[in-house]
């Protein structure tokens, strides 16, 4: 399928701002992936018949720890629950406006099952190890059926605030012992009304380190994105507050944690052991 | 982008055997997401100049939760460290046969300096909830960086046995605290002499649930999955052994985990409070 296009110059000027290093030809797939943004404003319309099916063989394709597949997902059409999800999100009103949503699960209960059922005892599942094995696996998988998603012009945004209140996102799935929803995303066809430019990232320098890591030349990398996010927030029509501002407002009081500082009790309530 | 192909049955029907759910349409993307295998044998060949910087770009146009960027990568060419990463993961002779080993980091380190240079404490940094953000920061990116290698004709295969030693591989590439490996990866071109197939996933019912978790059928799907995989591994002249033996391997005995029953602990070494 690789086919060579011209150097993606606009992917990535938008992604990053010129000058970029000097990159290897790309190709469609890598124009899509540079292109990705997230979507917060969806048109109702449903998805063609089988989109669910398709975009989960998409995620099961991902690599997954040893085969053994910790992961599942629970897709949410349901109106009255997507509006459920909303609030349990932090009343993220495109959670009720997208028509699909997709929570993905750490799911160490299957093989607590199967163990049962074969007359086996699994001492390895109540370790942090397994634990981030399964949030990993979940994450592979889910990144796959964004860029599925996106290949068939739909739109995404994954809701970390999934995460805010995880034993009523429990009760309200029905998820056994042992099973988390690590976030959700939404699904749908985005509102051309709304639109949304990329985002820009770190420079590259910032985050891809050679050999060893290394933080010469952080500080001034950051100076210069500062500067570019803050002209991305006044094309956004946003104040132009600059990116270091949400990163002191996110890090710099529990409250924006939004109930998260609760995760290890609430990892335990749900019977993750995490040793 | 998309556009419609036959309705992908030959990729289908390696990730699942017939018969399989009705799918929407596809497209090339797709049937690329579904054509994924993990390659073990590598030529030594070079990669085209620019292409870290090119995987890179594709990584960090992933999500990224709240924007913060809780991740960085190390990009391993040289190929003693190659070899000093292939020793400390369980001897796995294709990381030091790739040419490239992308190493990805849970990154809060990062924040911590931001935080330093700018005046501000992050109270919000010493929490499992930050350290859960950055390790689906970082796979999410990955999975990206992995979607473009396909797309580009290269192999890869994750190595969860970077967190064997964790501390070692941090001590081999000089993280700073806060800053662990969560895996690597191996990226290079394919050994033709050594094919590899598609392996088959759970049926799509099982990891699938509609509107809430169910274990309904789940027995039977997983035993039709247990001979469908015995014939996979048959065709690909290995013992017929089954899916299930080698679940109750991996999770029935400590000594699977290859130390990484010490993931707490290593983890407060490392400097990750994880209240």
């Amino acid at each position: 399928m690789p086919h060579d296009l011209p150097p993606l110059n606009t992917e990535f000027t938008l992604r990053y701002g010129a000058p970029v290093a000097p990159m290897a030809d790309g190709n469609e797939v890598i124009a899509s992936l540079l292109s990705h943004r997230s979507i917060r404003g969806y048109l109702g319309d449903a998805l063609p018949e089988g989109t669910v099916e398709l975009l989960v063989a998409a995620a099961q394709s991902a690599a997954t720890s040893s085969n053994m597949q910790l992961w599942s997902v629970v897709a949410v059409e349901d109106p009255s629950t997507r509006a459920k999800l909303a609030d349990l999100s932090g009343g993220q009103k495109h959670i009720a406006q997208a028509p699909l949503n997709l929570v993905w699960l750490v799911d160490l209960s299957r093989a607590e099952r199967i163990g049962a059922a074969h007359g086996h005892d699994f001492p390895v599942l109540p370790y942090t190890e397994t634990f981030m094995v399964g949030v990993i696996d979940a994450a592979l998988a889910a990144q796959n059926a964004v860029v599925a998603a996106e290949s068939l012009g739909l739109g995404t945004v994954y809701i970390g605030a999934m995460r805010n209140h995880p034993q009523a996102v429990a009760e309200l799935l029905g998820l056994p012992a042992q099973v988390m929803a690590v976030f959700g995303l939404c699904v749908g066809y985005p509102d051309p009304a709304q639109p949304t430019q990329v985002r820009p990232r770190l420079p590259q320098s910032v985050v891809l380190h050679r050999e060893r890591y290394s933080t010469a030349g952080e500080a001034e990398a950051i100076a210069s994105y500062e500067q570019r996010f803050a002209n991305y927030q006044k094309a956004e029509g946003l104040p132009a507050s600059g990116w270091l501002s949400r990163v002191i407002d996110r890090l710099g009081t529990i409250r924006s944690m939004s109930g998260r500082d609760k995760m290890r009790g609430a990892l335990a309530a749900l019977g993750f052991k995490l040793d």
